[in-house]
């Protein structure tokens, strides 16, 4: 292991952390709030602790894949923790467990809350609280790669660590082009839909906060109703489809403008995932219409807002769904695992590996039938080798096998099955809301701090896909000889 | 395909159904009871259709795989639904929906029941319902292997469609005789059973019902309380004690008693069961010892029962877990997922699929750590293909599918979430009761025809280990030509 580049590194996403921090402390500038002071401070402390990390010499430069998952999960550890401080030393989130549960939760765009109260809080932790989402969709060491790529000359592995996806990697043979591609696209997303709410009559500050929310997929809100307090067509329209731009793979949108609409439409994941979105949509108004909406209207633009929302993993809601029938209920609670697309802002499993699951079953079943056929599993025309398909059928698994531990603790904490089973779902999958008591309408607040502690350590695990923080705990991880 | 020996061997095991409903009829005549005429009509009808299949000449006698699964998946259906005959011809139970139901949980030893009020069923009805779990726990092809092995000259094909596991096979050479040895191991087992039940006071009849449910890993019971009616120390441990010696790989107990006992019990699949039993158990006791049961006895004995008869998906209920603390359901629902061993009575995924699943993720890690090392998976040593193992993932992906699916179609009907969940895991894992309505006090009843038609196929389904039945589905499938 390269500990140095490995500090040095997490230096350097500090410094970007405490960089990013400005636009808040902006923000309560603007406002005259007292938090200014907050903002200042935390500033201070992260930066001295990135600045000393940055300072580590580095004889030897050159990371491994290993290396590459220690940072990432040990920097989205500190990012996270660290990231609490302005709610905490602002005296808005008082207790330690609760601003790291709502950091974490920011960071991994779950958008899982533990604010009763969302309107009560002063206007620059409520930027922060959103900024957080935005930095985290699209990852914070892409980002401290797009900024800063002196501190780390071969970032691929960085890039393979954060990017959720089975094998993803770069489109353009510059990995710190790849970032900078990357965050522009997510960038230029981000700034149209904030024009696109202020011309349907939201202020700047609430624009910028559902802009974060929808295109890091994070789904925190400025308002105690979500985006529900709005109640306009146009905003949950407008909403709608930037969450499920988000949840595309952002190389498509490169490969778009490189080189023409045609064949980034003809990408089989994005045709998967249109599909899932359409299909799931037309069930729930068909579930719905006549049921709990008297009108068509209603029902689609509820139906298309809901599928949007939880099939990218953001977490908004315009309707308490823990009302409606039960088949709507599964529909929305299948979606959940599905996910956005790899290389998106989105969680779940992606469209990707369930496209993959279901090739791999078709091949399985052609094998009974055809026992000496040999048949190879192709995605976009391109065969795909078998490590990642492994990869994927070991992911899925270890998806479950780590929420069934989680949903275990939470029971034993005391919670009830509905909560502890989809707090565990919402949380890995880095939705926000479940069913039961912490449903579309409840939070988080009333967890112990047990609870809390490890739903924060299912949404990190679920925003770097498990491994990464995996292999934090073993202890061959740590130990010094093998590359 | 080879209708002709597909057809004149269900033709046999229709002959060999007919000939089980004997004991039944002898029942009936005991009792002098009017259903005497039920089960006459069943047997000339089962017989005359079985007889006039078996007449058909084959000139071809060879069969392959896909052969033996639509021969397997054809057979459990034809004699699910004729087993329903004595129900419905009885009047016992009238709706032929229900009588399927009954028969199918009966055949897939799954122990769902449809019935209010268990104990006004006439007595020769109540055998001929157990009997069908002792029947199906071993397989009714394996059975007709035994009796009538010169209808079926290459049976290979037919042990693997119907032996639950993940490459299942004779442990002698013969496989005729494998499957005479596998029957009277499970004869002694249940023959023992019978005895220590009736010397702990059961009537013969009861000791008989009760043994069919627990050494066929069914659950159906004479009483409407099922076990929990004799409220004995002593029959609840006979009875833990002989569904947990079913949920043991049988072939074990033929190494036992060829070679010794220590080459049984290094068996890497029956100490991991023993490992799941053992730690289900002493959760459950934590758990519930001093919540639920003042007394560590009666916790340990109530938890230990129900982790036996969940883990090797009988379904027998001493308790109403439904409640217990949300922990000590959530453990049972776990074990609902593991299930019993490989080439045993029980249902469920297998532990030896879950050691394997385990074995993958470990593998994978590990790749992430040394990228260049490769590794094999071994089981009691010996490596296994890689193509046992893909067929492990899918088999797993593909449950967690269809019980979507099913949970969906559920849902769609009506039911509510958790009935509609559990119902289907309780189902396609060969349970019985599951949570909600359908709980360990409820029955299936209320649900509607086309719930109690999804939830039948969905057991034969989950009895056969989903390929053979899916095949059926498959148009290309019934193509003349291919092998």
């Amino acid at each position: 292991m390269n500990y140095r580049m490995i500090l040095k590194s997490i230096g350097a996403v500090l410094c970007i952390e405490a960089a990013c921090m400005l636009p808040s402390l902006g923000v309560s500038l603007l406002y005259k709030e007292i938090e200014v002071l907050a903002f200042i401070l935390s500033i201070l402390i992260i930066s001295v602790i990135g600045l000393s990390l940055l300072r580590i010499a580095t004889p030897n430069t050159s990371i491994y894949t290993r290396d590459g998952f220690a940072l990432v999960a040990l920097g989205w550890i500190l990012v996270s923790v660290l990231g609490a401080l302005p709610f905490v030393l602002s005296g808005s989130i008082p207790a330690v467990m609760d601003a790291v549960f709502e950091s974490v939760s920011g960071f991994s765009t779950t958008g899982a809350t533990i604010l009763r109260d969302i309107e009560a809080l002063p206007q620059g932790i409520l930027f922060w609280r959103s900024f957080t989402h935005w930095m985290g969709g699209m990852g914070v060491l892409v980002l401290m790669i797009a900024i800063l790529p002196s501190v780390q000359p071969n970032p691929l592995h960085i890039l393979r660590a954060e990017t959720p996806g089975p094998a993803p990697g770069k489109f353009v043979p510059k990995i710190r082009q790849t970032a900078e591609i990357l965050y522009l696209i997510y960038l230029g997303l981000t700034a149209v839909e904030v024009v696109l709410f202020l011309l349907g009559g939201m202020s700047l500050f609430d624009a910028l906060i559902h802009a974060f929310g929808a295109v890091g997929t994070g789904g925190f809100s400025s308002k105690n109703a979500s985006l529900a307090a709005y109640n306009s067509v146009y905003i949950d329209i407008i909403t709608t489809f930037f969450m499920l731009l988000s949840g595309v793979n952002f190389s498509l949108y490169y490969t778009a403008f490189k080189q023409d609409m045609k064949s980034a439409l003809r990408d089989e994941e994005l045709r998967f995932y249109l599909t899932v979105v359409a299909a799931a949509t037309i069930l729930l108004v068909l579930n719905l219409y006549g049921r709990v909406y008297p009108s068509l209207g209603a029902a689609l633009r509820h139906a298309f807002f809901q599928v949007g929302s939880i099939t990218t993993t953001t977490g908004y809601v315009t309707a308490d769904y823990a009302l409606w029938p039960a088949f709507s209920q599964v529909v929305l609670l299948l979606l959940m695992f599905i996910g956005g697309s790899a290389g998106s802002a989105a969680g779940g499993l992606k469209c990707i590996r369930i496209i993959l699951l279901f090739k791999i079953i078709k091949r399985e079943v052609t094998k009974i039938h055809h026992p000496r056929a040999v048949q190879t599993v192709k995605i976009n025309g391109r065969v795909v080798d078998e490590e990642t398909l492994w990869g994927v059928m070991a992911f899925f698994f270890f998806t479950i096998l780590l929420s069934s531990a989680a949903i275990l603790l939470l029971a034993l904490d005391g919670n009830d099955m509905t909560t502890s089973t989809t707090a565990a779902i919402a949380s890995i999958n880095n939705i926000g809301p479940g069913l039961g008591l912490v449903g579309p309408t409840g939070n988080f607040a009333h967890l112990s701090v047990f609870s809390k502690a490890v739903l924060s350590l299912l949404m990190i695990v679920g925003r770097l896909e498990i491994y990464p923080l995996m292999l934090l705990f073993l202890p061959s991880f740590w130990r010094r000889s093998g590359t």
